[in-house]
C-alpha cells in the first residue's frame, strides 16, 4: 500500500467518479459516521458515491443515514473508511475485498490492502481523520455531515473518555457543535439508552456475579439459556466483559461465555500491573496487558476453577 | 445580591486575603474541582486560602485534593463556588451561611444569598466558569488546578454528554488538557469505576424491574432492606433512577424507593411528551417536565398500583 497524506486523498477524490465506500461488518459509529459524511461529501461535489456494508445499518443511525439513499452508483472507485483488514468485509462487500483503491483509517493496525492508503493510528476515530479531510478538501459541512463525524468520534472514544482523545479530538467536536451537530441527542442515543434484551442479560448475569481472593478477582457466567432467555444480540455481550473489572478493587476481571460444542471462552480484564495475556496463555490464548481471551473445553466447573486458580496464585505471586 | 463581572471578580480576589471557600454538602466533581481549583490559585498568588465543607470530600478527589492540605486560615473573605443556595450548606460551612461575600455559580436558580456574585446559568460547571476567571486573571494553571477544573466540567456535563455543553466546553476540555489535565484517566476514575455495594444494590434492583403498558412504563423498587444488604449509600441511588427510563421503548420510568415511617418515595422519569411534574402532582409532589417525585405514606402494594394507575392512564390518554 502507497502511504499517501491527506492533499494526496484529496487530490484523488477530485479526480475520481463513481465511488463505492465500504464499511466493517457489524458496522460501529464510527465506520457508519465516516462512510456516510464521506459518502455526502463526495455528492456535494456533485460526483456518485454510494455506500456499502454486508451487514444491514443499525437503526439508531437512521438520523443521519436516512438522508443518504442509494444511487445504484456502478462502482469505479473503491474507498474503505474504518477498516483494519479485509476480513472484517462480509456479503457483497467482501466481494470489493482486492480491489480496494483508497483506505482511510485511524488503525496502527492496519494490514495495508488498499493500492493507498491515509492511515494515523494515533488519532480517536476515523470520523476524526474525515473531519480534517474535509478541512483540506474545503467542504462545505452541512447539519448532516456533522452529525455523522460527531457520532463517529463520540462512540469511538466512549463519549471522549479513551486515552484516544487529543486537545484536537475535543476541537474538533466543538466545530463540528458549530457546524450543527446536535452533540446532546447523539450521546443520549447512542450512550443513555440501552435495549429490554440487554438490561435483561445484565440482570441474569449480575446474580451469577461472584468474588475471590479477598475482592481482587470478581467472575460473571453467560449461559447459552441467559442469552436465549434475554434475547440479547452478541453486541449486548460487549459492555459486560468490561463490568466485572470496574467494581471497586478488582484487579482481575473473567467473563465466562458458554459457547456451543462444550466450548467456554473467556474474557479477561486486568488493571495496574496485572497481565491478562500471561494469563490467558495459559490455556493457549491471548491478547493485550489489560484485556485478553482464551477457550477451554472442559465442564463449565473444571474450566472455571481452573482459570480462577490461574488467576488467584498470580495475584499471590505479585504480594 | 450585586450581579458583578469576572472583571470585578478578579480584581477582588486581588484585592482581599485570607479566604475561606465553601461548598455544599453531598460534594461533587463540580463543587469540589471548583473549590480546590480557586483555593490553589489564590495561593498561587501569595494568598492564604482554604476550603471548606460540612461532609467529607470523597475519596476519589484526592488526585488534585491531597495537594491543598488545610492552612488554619482566618477567614476574612468568604467565597461560595456551585451553590445554588445556603440550605446546602451543612456543618460548620453552615455557619457562614450569612457572611458569603462573594458567590461564583452556574446555577440559574441561585438565591441571591451572597453581597456580590457571578452566576451564569448558560455555562455547562461552575469550574468552567472557573476556568473563564482564571484567563482573566491571568493565572498561570498548573497540573492540579487543570484536573481540578476538567473534573468539574466531566463530572458535571455526564462525560460531555448533556445539552449544557457548549462548543466552548469542548475548547476548555482541549485546553485543560494542554494544560496537563489527565483525561482520561479522571474520565476513567469519574465513570468506569463502581462501587462493590453499588453493584450490589444495582442486582437487587434489576431482581425487581417490571414493565407495564406494553413497555411503555418500566418500574424498579429499592427496599430498606436492599440499602442494607447491599451497604450502598445515598449516592450509590442516584444512577438508578435514571435506568428504568433508558430502557428502549420505555416512556415512563418509576423508581419505588422504601423510606423510614411507612413512607414510599418515587422518582418518575419520562421522554418525549410526557409530563413527569404533572404525573407526580397527583401525589402532591412535582419537579421537571423529564423528572419529577413525590411521596405516600401508604402500603407498599397500593403505593405502587396509585402510581401505575395513573402512568398507564396518562399513557392512554395520548394515543
Amino acid at each position: 500500500m502507497e502511504t499517501i497524506t491527506l492533499e494526496q486523498v484529496s487530490r484523488l477524490l477530485f479526480e475520481k467518479d463513481n465511488f463505492l465506500i465500504l464499511m466493517h461488518k457489524s458496522p460501529d459509529g464510527d465506520a457508519v459516521g465516516s462512510g456516510y459524511a464521506l459518502c455526502m461529501a463526495l455528492r456535494s461535489m456533485g460526483k456518485k458515491a454510494d455506500t456499502l456494508c454486508g451487514d444491514p445499518i443499525p437503526e439508531m443511525y437512521r438520523y443521519f443515514t436516512d438522508c443518504v439513499p442509494d444511487q445504484g452508483v456502478d462502482p469505479e472507485y473503491i474507498i474503505s473508511v474504518d477498516l483494519a483488514t479485509t476480513n472484517l468485509l462480509c456479503g457483497k462487500a467482501a466481494e470489493y475485498k482486492d480491489r480496494v483503491d483508497l483506505c482511510i483509517d485511524h488503525h496502527g493496525s492496519n494490514t495495508g490492502y488498499a493500492k493507498a492508503g491515509y492511515v494515523d493510528g494515533t488519532i480517536s476515530s476515523c470520523a476524526e481523520i474525515i473531519k480534517y479531510l474535509f478541512d483540506v478538501m474545503q467542504i462545505e459541512i452541512d447539519k448532516n455531515m456533522a452529525n455523522a463525524i460527531f457520532t463517529g468520534i463520540c462512540t469511538d472514544t466512549g463519549c471522549f473518555k479513551y486515552s484516544s482523545v487529543s486537545p484536537q479530538t475535543h476541537r474538533t467536536a466543538a466545530d463540528l457543535m458549530e457546524l450543527g451537530a446536535d452533540s446532546a441527542y447523539i450521546c443520549h442515543l447512542m450512550f443513555d439508552s440501552k435495549s429490554k434484551s440487554k438490561i435483561m442479560l445484565e440482570k441474569f448475569v449480575l446474580e451469577t456475579l461472584e468474588f475471590f481472593s479477598g475482592g481482587k478477582v470478581a467472575f460473571v457466567l453467560i449461559t447459552k439459556s441467559m442469552m436465549e432467555q434475554s434475547g440479547a444480540l452478541e453486541c449486548d455481550t460487549d459492555g459486560i466483559s468490561s463490568m466485572p473489572r470496574q467494581i471497586e478493587g478488582v484487579k482481575i476481571g473473567i467473563t465466562m461465555r458458554e459457547k456451543d460444542g462444550g466450548e467456554y471462552r473467556f474474557s479477561v480484564r486486568t488493571s495496574d500491573e496485572i497481565d491478562a495475556s500471561a494469563i490467558c496463555k495459559n490455556f493457549g490464548g491471548g491478547g493485550h496487558k489489560a484485556a485478553a481471551g482464551c477457550s477451554m473445553h472442559k465442564s463449565m466447573k473444571e474450566a472455571k476453577d481452573e482459570m480462577l486458580k490461574v488467576c488467584i496464585s498470580m495475584l499471590e505471586e505479585m504480594v
